[in-house]
């Protein structure tokens, strides 16, 4: 069976931007990497529809998110850190390990979190220095408030920190727009690269935090980054085969369009949705983001179980559950590189998986209800 | 012109790792990745000569030297920082970032540090937590005496951290003979692959002396990697393509042997200095490291406008000079993948430089030289 990838990432990478990436090696030092460093950075700002700084780390999303902290917030800093997953405690534990002291506004896996809840939180900590909320909850598939919460602290002078790493580029995410002071993604998701590059915006009033936070920092230390990469550079070595395949990715999300990159997400999601409510299964996500669905199973299936005969007998990587929620849920991504066929695979995967199970599936349902949705072209 | 790659890092990457690399994305939670990762483990710790652990890091080189100091140290601990460099300083800079007070033994750019000076340091600060060296200087060429200060600190509770970063894969640096506690490298080094990739290993004292140490950490938390590494995962998500490109270039340098591995280097580093004393200029270092040459000009050279004339005439990234010796000295790389031709054409290349610029070199003179250090075989 050939391999196929439907995770929440890494995700599949473009054979345009493969064979870019395998070129021989160049010097960062360069006018030649000097010029795709620029065509970058640009095309970054297009993507977070942004003025600000965007600056790009070889690291993970998580080291990402962590030189936010590092450069931005202080020891004993208060943040609030909304959590209904496992990237939202994530974050809430990072804060932690830096010294600050974490108010968690919590919900339940799988809920939207209630914005009145981040309200009164805020309301509650009005010296709160930041603000953690993430876009879409990958362990869970929950689309969260984002616009709301920016509303919340607009004006104040608590920052917005975004961690959009499954978001970004999935829907429109307007980081000018609705005021996000810090908006964190990495490479290996909606941008279609492998694993090894994060980025994050920065807004003035972040920048302006950052005179006084005393959180100690080197590598993650982003005035120097920010000073670097204005003239095309970066403070240490960057990922160069990567930084080379992100300029192929961001010309191939411009030649299909903001607009349209954001509607093939939405009808990806749609389809799938379709597909699992035909076999009988539900949506866990109370509002779901258009990157990843996240399959409840009916009570007598084990959700690990069809993940586990994906990747056993079919040879696919789809997510299982994590944590508390391991065996009640799969998870199905559609961010980055795929279309509508791909969609019909892995449904028809599912189902297939489900009749190796014993799960009372009616085959081709799923497909169909898939099909009748795509069908509906704009 | 055809572009030739001969700097300190990246280093040129062998055709057979770009197109390792070039394979289609992989999941990282798949016993695929996991058996590719496995084989990493265990070939890094052939070229470590280790039995510690050796952890990989989504980072450059400088991020898994802020690990070790994230991981082992704390705020208000006494470090020795070796400088003689650019990179020794920056190990200073990045230990006093993190509040550590700094005791800093400085030698001149391009000279070794004499080892009397290491032990009277080291007496002076009995409890000094960590020794800084760094193996190989690249902003001077200088191999440093990393042997001698293993043996100043045997026995005692000081942690030593090697800066291996262009020296491990060079020559032979027996991390457990020489009793290493931590020893740092980098991908695009003699490792042959693209930046984004960073290792270390970490010896049992180092573990020991983690369970007091009090600096922040979490994408830099080493005790959280080993967890998941020893289980052929990593703690976030790991640089996956890269990760295949190291299984490639491992099995490579074992085909070749670690013995011919040092003995090639040697070899070009031999052929190199012979070649630019027979065009009237001098080895910078003053105990030079097999990875790469520091050449001194003569006085009336420009040592910036020869590196400039080799970028924009012959297409060729060489390193200038750094900071103050910057037009004094020019750096050709000789570690990773280069063969005896190459050495022959940067010598060439440098030669038609010098040429344009008017300086006094004979034709062919520089060539002739190393072609008789090359032709000295084994």
């Amino acid at each position: 069976m050939k391999y196929r990838l439907l995770s929440p990432g890494p995700t599949p990478v473009p054979e345009r931007v493969l064979l870019a990436m395998a070129q021989p090696m160049l010097h960062h030092r360069t006018p030649a990497f000097e010029k795709v460093f620029e065509e970058c950075r640009v095309g970054l700002q297009w993507l977070y529809q942004t003025k600000n700084d965007v600056l790009m780390l070889a690291s993970s999303g998580t080291g990402a998110f962590e030189s936010a902290i590092a450069s931005f917030l202080s020891p004993t800093d208060t943040v609030v850190a909304v959590t209904n997953g496992k990237f939202g405690e994530r974050w809430a534990k990072m804060a932690k390990a830096y010294g600050c002291n974490v108010v968690e506004v919590k919900t339940e896996w799988g809920k939207t979190t209630p914005v009145a809840d981040i309200k009164a939180a805020l309301d509650k900590n009005p010296g709160a220095k930041a603000l953690f909320i993430v876009a879409s909850e990958s362990s869970t598939g929950v689309r969260q408030p984002v616009e709301e919460a920016a509303k919340l602290v607009k004006g104040k002078d608590t920052l917005l920190f975004v961690d959009a790493i499954t978001a970004l580029g999935v829907w429109s995410i307007p980081t000018d727009e609705l005021g996000i002071d810090v908006l964190v993604t990495g490479s290996q998701k909606a941008l279609m690269l492998p694993p090894g590059l994060a980025f994050l915006s920065v807004s003035d009033k972040a920048w302006k935090a950052m005179e006084t936070a005393k959180n100690p920092r080197f590598y993650f230390d982003l005035r120097r980054e920010r000073d670097n990469q204005k003239k095309n550079q970066t403070a240490f070595t960057p990922a160069v085969s990567l930084v080379i395949g992100l300029a192929e990715s961001l010309k191939m999300m411009k030649e299909e369009g903001l607009q349209n990159v954001f509607a093939r997400h939405e009808r990806m999601a749609r389809a799938t949705r379709a597909a699992v409510q035909a076999l009988g299964m539900g949506v866990f996500a109370e509002t779901p983001a258009q990157s990843i669905t996240s399959v409840a199973v009916p009570s007598g299936c084990d959700g690990e179980a069809i993940y586990k005969a994906l990747r056993d007998k079919y040879n696919m990587t789809i997510a299982g559950g994590q944590d508390h929620v391991k065996g009640k849920i799969f998870r199905i991504a559609h961010l980055g590189y795929y279309d509508d066929l791909d969609i019909l695979t892995v449904t028809a995967a599912v189902e297939m998986a489900c009749a190796d199970l014993k799960y009372p599936v009616e085959l081709g349902k799923g497909v169909a209800a898939a099909q009748r949705v795509l069908l509906e072209r704009p």
